[in-house]
């Protein structure tokens, strides 16, 4: 069994954002050599996330209203956790929503998806530096 | 280590529709000849989940209104992503909630499941073909 | 390659609760000797989560608020479910939401977690013993 492990940094502009890392990862996977195998992608941070889903703005931004319909970032004293001066409980809740983790499969050394699957990043309390985790094992 | 991968093809009745996809997992699991390993189950379309839950056809209901009344399916204008010609953006949200995918242990050559534990394919924009991934790794 | 796998059992004293499994988990791995891995843990009844997040007791609670708004316990015959002499069709909805499963990196014989991360054993209709299961498949 082959294991190959990289972290991916994401600083994002906006507080909430959404970037496609499918080729970043598919680069992870090459770099690996594994042909037939799981790969991990997970965010490494409780405010954000990494899901599949299709590349399309539009679809984008009907997940971010949803989210924010769902757990408003405002009024920030509506989360307890916002009592030990964070403003994020909005983006602990959102995160969850959407999901820690995606695991892929890995079939003649290519992701086997479907036409329309990418890989997202999901922030929703960033503006610094943030980890996404990439583990790759296989044969 | 080993590995082997299927896919499974549902064409759904139902624009939404929750079916019982263990048996046919299972009969995966067995052709693998994995005893001790790990099996994804991956939605391979980015508008249906895999899920485990019970074989209760009451908590099945349940789950399409919960997720009708969070993401319904109308006003179809509600949803920016159907500005690209598309019906479907509620089906992307509810996949989400449902998740896309289940890792399931293999112990012993079987599913090392609690004793209610059924895997669905959840489908949220269906009447057309639709696949599912099996892979499993291990010895 | 090789395989452990261990079945922790908790018996929460609320019907909902939050319990941090994280360095129960820990031993497991460590007691497995797999240095580079996956290692998967899955609540192994449909009414109990494992989810990661911070070790923040408001934050929890938080949780808790966001799904019984989302899904709440009573009224009883709010769910079909019920119908069958249960009373926790909220609870399937609850786990649902935050997630059956967690699958972590292990690099060096240890989790390979972000500053926060902690495994959580969410619990929706408890007072009584229920298994979370941990597999980890590695070398």
């Amino acid at each position: 069994m082959k294991s190959y492990t990289e972290h991916l940094t994401f600083t994002t502009k906006n507080r909430r954002d959404y970037i496609n890392i499918t080729n970043a990862v598919a680069d992870i996977v090459r770099k690996s050599g594994i042909r037939e195998g799981l790969c991990l992608v997970n965010a490494m941070h409780i405010t954000a996330s990494v899901f599949i889903n299709d590349n399309e703005s539009g679809l984008l931004r009907d997940f971010d209203d949803f989210l924010e319909a769902l757990a408003p970032h405002e009024p920030i004293n509506k989360y307890r956790h916002n009592r030990t001066g964070e403003d994020n409980g909005d983006a602990h809740i959102k995160r969850t929503i959407m999901g820690r983790e995606v695991v892929v499969a890995i079939t003649n050394g290519k992701f086997d998806f479907g036409p329309w699957e990418q890989i997202f990043y999901g922030e929703f309390d960033g503006q610094r530096p943030k980890r996404v985790l990439v583990k790759v094992i296989g044969e």
